[in-house]
C-alpha cells in the first residue's frame, strides 16, 4: 500500500519502519528533517511537508506530541488528498479533540481513524502495540492491512472518537493500577513486611495484574527506568480529567492519581518511570 | 489434630466444615448456639464457650467480626490454653490489633498467627482460600496442615501482624482495582462507547488484571449480587487509613477510594458487591 507517515519521534520511527518491512511504500514527513535520515537509509522516500507526505497515498499515518499538531497535520493532509483517503491519527490526544478533526476531515471527503496505542517503545519496535481504533468499518478495514505491521490486539471499539475514549479509559487503569501498587508497596515497608513477599501473596489472589506482577517487580527492585515516563502519564490524564470536566464526570480515583502524577513532574520525576510515585509517596511519609 | 474453632458465619462455618473433611477432630463455638447446628450434624462437637472449645486442643482457630471480638475470645482461649497451643485468628482486623493480641498471648505461653484471607464465601467453601500469615516459623508450621484444608496459596510473610499487613495492602489493591475498572466503565459510557469492546480492548494490555476480567465483566452485566459486600470493602479499608494515620503514610488513592465506600454504605449500597461503586458513579454523573 503507499502509505504517507508523519511524525518520527520515539515511536513513529519504529513504527514507520515496521511498516516498510511489511512490504508498503512509505513516503516519510518529519518536522525535524534529521529524524527522517534512518528512514530515507531503510528505503522510505523523503516529502518536504506533510501535505506532500499525503500526495497520491492510499493511507496517511501520523504519529505526533499533540491536538494541535494532529489538527495541523490533517488539515495540510486534506489538502492534498487523493479521492478516498483514509488518514489515522495514533497519537494520544483528547476524543473531543479526534471527533473534530473527523468532522473537519469528512467534510474534505478524507475519511478518519483516530486509533491510538498501548505498548510503549518496547511494542513499537517489536510491532506488538495494542491498538484501539475509532471510525468508519470501512475505513477500519482499510487501514487494517497497516495496522497489523505495527501490534497485534487490534480493535475496532466504535464510532470516530471511540479509540481515544479507550485510550483514556487505558490511562485511568493503568495509572490507578501502578499507584494502587506503590501505595501497597509502601503501606507493606512502612509496617516492616517484606515487599516481595506481599507482592508474592497479592499474585495468588484478585489482586493480581500485569500491573502488580511487571511493575511491583520493578518497584521492588528499584528500578525506575522508563518504560513509560510519568510526564506522559501525567498528560495522559490530564486528558481524562478535562473530558471528565467537559461531561460533568466524577472520576475520583483518576483524580487523585492524576495529582500524584502531577506532583512527580513537579518535583523533577518526570523523565522517570510513572512508578516512581512509590518515591514520592515514600518522600511523602519519611520512609 | 484437635482443632477448637471459634465464629461460624459466613465465612467460618464452611471453614469448620472443610477442616472435618480433613480429618480432623474439630470442636466448634459460636455467640450464637443455634449457627453450631450444622457442625455438630457433621460430626464437630460443641462447646459451651471459647475457653471450652480450647480446652485440650492442639490449635485453635478464630473467624469473627473485629479486634475487640479477636481479642475477648483470645483472652478466653489463653485461660484454657494446653502447653504448646498455637492459636490462629483468621479475621480482618488492623495490624497494631494483631500485634498487641499475640503479645498478650506470648505472654500466656501461647504462639499466635494472624492469617487473614482472601476469596470470600466462595473459597472458603470451596477451601481455596489465599492464606496470608503473620507470626513465628515453628506457629506456621504447625498451623500449616488445618490451613491447608482451608486455602491454596498459603505464604507465610512475616513476624506477628505481618499477614493482616498483607490482607491490608491486598484491599488497597483490589478497592483501588475496582475503583479503576468502574471509573473506566463510566468513563466510556458516559462517551457513548461500547464497555464490552474497552474491556476487550484493555485485556490486551498493561490493564489486564483479574478485576478487570471478572469485576469487569460483572459490571457490564450490571450483576451487582455479592461477591464482596461493599460494607466490608469500607470497613477494611478503614483499617487501612487508621494504620496509615498512625504510621504518618500519605495513600491519596486508597483515601479515595475509601471515601466511595463510605458513600456507597451512607447511600444504601453497603450490602451490594463493591462493585456497586459504577452506579454510585453514574448517579453522581447524572447516568
Amino acid at each position: 500500500m503507499k502509505i504517507g507517515f508523519i511524525g518520527l519521534g520515539i515511536m513513529g520511527r519504529p513504527m514507520a519502519q515496521n511498516l516498510l518491512r511489511g512490504g508498503h511504500q512509505v513516503t516519510v514527513w518529519a518536522r525535524r528533517a534529521e529524524s527522517m535520515q534512518p528512514l530515507l537509509a531503510a528505503g522510505a522516500v523523503g516529502a518536504a511537508s506533510a501535505a506532500e507526505a499525503a500526495r497520491g497515498a492510499e493511507l496517511v499515518i501520523s504519529m505526533v506530541a499533540d491536538a494541535p499538531d494532529v489538527a495541523e497535520v490533517m488539515r495540510a493532509v486534506a489538502s492534498a488528498a487523493s479521492p478516498g483517503l483514509v488518514a489515522v491519527d495514533m497519537s494520544t490526544i483528547a476524543p473531543a479533540a479526534a471527533r473534530r478533526i473527523g468532522e473537519e476531515l469528512a467534510a474534505a471527503g478524507v475519511d478518519f481513524l483516530d486509533a491510538p496505542v498501548s505498548g510503549g517503545e518496547v511494542g513499537a519496535i517489536a510491532g506488538s502495540l495494542s491498538i484501539m481504533a475509532g471510525g468508519s468499518a470501512a475505513a477500519f478495514a482499510r487501514a487494517l492491512p497497516a495496522l497489523q505491521c505495527l501490534g497485534r490486539n487490534i480493535i475496532h471499539v466504535g464510532g470516530s472518537g471511540a479509540g481515544q475514549v479507550t485510550k483514556a479509559a487505558n490511562q485511568i487503569v493503568t495509572g490507578m493500577g501502578v499507584l494502587a501498587v506503590a501505595e501497597a508497596m509502601a503501606f507493606a515497608s512502612k509496617n516492616g513486611v517484606d515487599r516481595a513477599r506481599v507482592r508474592e501473596a497479592l499474585l495468588g489472589g484478585f489482586a493480581s495484574s500485569k500491573i502488580l506482577e511487571n511493575h511491583g517487580q520493578r518497584m521492588i527492585e528499584r528500578n525506575f527506568k522508563p518504560g513509560f515516563k510519568s510526564w506522559m502519564h501525567e498528560k495522559d490524564l490530564d486528558i481524562v480529567m478535562q473530558t471528565a470536566h467537559e461531561l460533568g464526570l466524577c472520576l475520583p480515583g483518576a483524580a487523585a492519581t492524576a495529582q500524584m502524577f502531577n506532583a512527580m513532574v513537579g518535583s523533577g520525576l518526570g523523565e522517570e518511570d510513572s512508578i516512581a510515585v512509590l518515591k514520592l509517596l515514600e518522600g511523602l511519609s519519611g520512609q
